[in-house]
């Protein structure tokens, strides 16, 4: 199936940590990388998080400069590129900063099991796809995308669904900023959790693109060549 | 008190993994960074490690390259650098291939509440140091190596040892081998873990050395700015 180009975007602390042990975000790249993506945001047609996300931080996922905002308008766009939660069971807040701030489309992606009274409440907001049973089917829903003309998709995590798309075999790019500092804790999170592998023949393997000095670290930028999935 | 110049060397996956989450080493980086890697440990006068890794890995800890063992000697040293496991409790294996395995100085660094009889078993091993009292203290251990004549000190893990040296301001420099693959996993260890921060003040500052491109991978070397340590 047609599915949309498809990159995963973080920043992690030398040690590999994207926030503290408490899920507390803290500040880990500079003006350089913060304006990387928004214009990273700023060329996709649609920015992608888990519920987890919505859950911890309430992003709005706006592009921030005007500037930027201003010339998706004279191209014929909206504002803002489409926003996209995933959240098999519809647990998104109405009141979420994804459906209050900023003008474009959104899209809440839901699984069967969804209640189906959310489900309904939830169409005043958003476009709404179900797609799988449990949970939602990360193959389907990439598909649906790009029948919606979703061409250039940015994943912007959480560590569950960056995993989950890149484990599906669904992700082309990874680019990571990596800054100068270091967070520690035995479970503060990392940028990729989910299952993960088990053997070193089930590691997803990539190539390295580009390494760029930004601000006070590094951004790494990675090609997906092999999902590692059967 | 005057402490061995000390830095830390890891190789991590792209999204900061250093195993698989059951602990599995798996081969992350390639045949120039182990080679890196086996020059530093030949240019060090010791190399260290906890003694969880140890129980996890059973390492000997040697110089591999048969031509820096000799270049070593010719140096008048030992054909290995020291190498020196931190065990609170003395619990180290007389067995462990880092007694068994090549020529040169072991130290153990154990604290008061280790057991007087493995204490004095692992004497017929290597040198043993007491400092601290419930755990090892890592700035009187620091001050004892420099004593001893160890002007460079290198620390290869585990991811608590890690931690508890950079907090305790004891470290000066930090490489890691970014490889190209995805090992994932909530609870995959990451190369430092330890206590961790709760608030951004709290971070370990870093500051970036150098980022070359290595075999598939990256080799960022941080210089510590402030251990964030009052």
């Amino acid at each position: 199936m047609e599915r949309p180009f498809t990159f995963i975007n973080s920043a992690m602390s030398a040690d590999g940590k994207i926030s503290t042990k408490k899920r507390k975000q803290v500040k880990i790249s500079g003006k350089t990388d913060f304006d990387r993506v928004d214009e990273l945001r700023a060329s996709s047609d649609a920015v992608m998080v888990g519920i987890g996300t919505v859950l911890a931080d309430d992003p709005s996922l706006t592009v921030k400069s005007e500037e930027r905002r201003r010339r998706r308008v004279s191209e014929g766009k909206e504002e803002n590129p489409a926003r996209i939660v995933v959240d098999s069971k519809a647990r998104i807040p109405l009141t979420a900063d994804v459906f209050k701030k900023g003008v474009g489309k959104r899209i809440v992606v839901v699984s069967k099991s969804a209640p189906s009274d959310k489900v309904e409440a939830l169409k005043a907001k958003a476009d709404v796809i179900v797609a799988g049973g449990e949970e939602v089917d990360l193959p389907v829903m990439s598909g649906e995308l790009k029948k919606r003309g979703i061409d250039r998709l940015m994943v912007e995590g959480g560590a569950t669904l960056n995993w989950a798309m890149t484990r599906a075999g669904l992700v082309d790019e990874i680019s990571v900023f990596v800054g100068n500092l270091i967070i520690g804790g035995k479970t503060a999170p990392t940028f990729m959790d989910g299952e993960g592998i088990s053997e070193r023949s089930e590691a997803i393997e990539l190539d390295l693109e580009k390494c760029e000095r930004m601000d006070e670290g590094v951004v790494l930028t990675w090609r997906v060549r092999s999902s590692g999935s059967k």
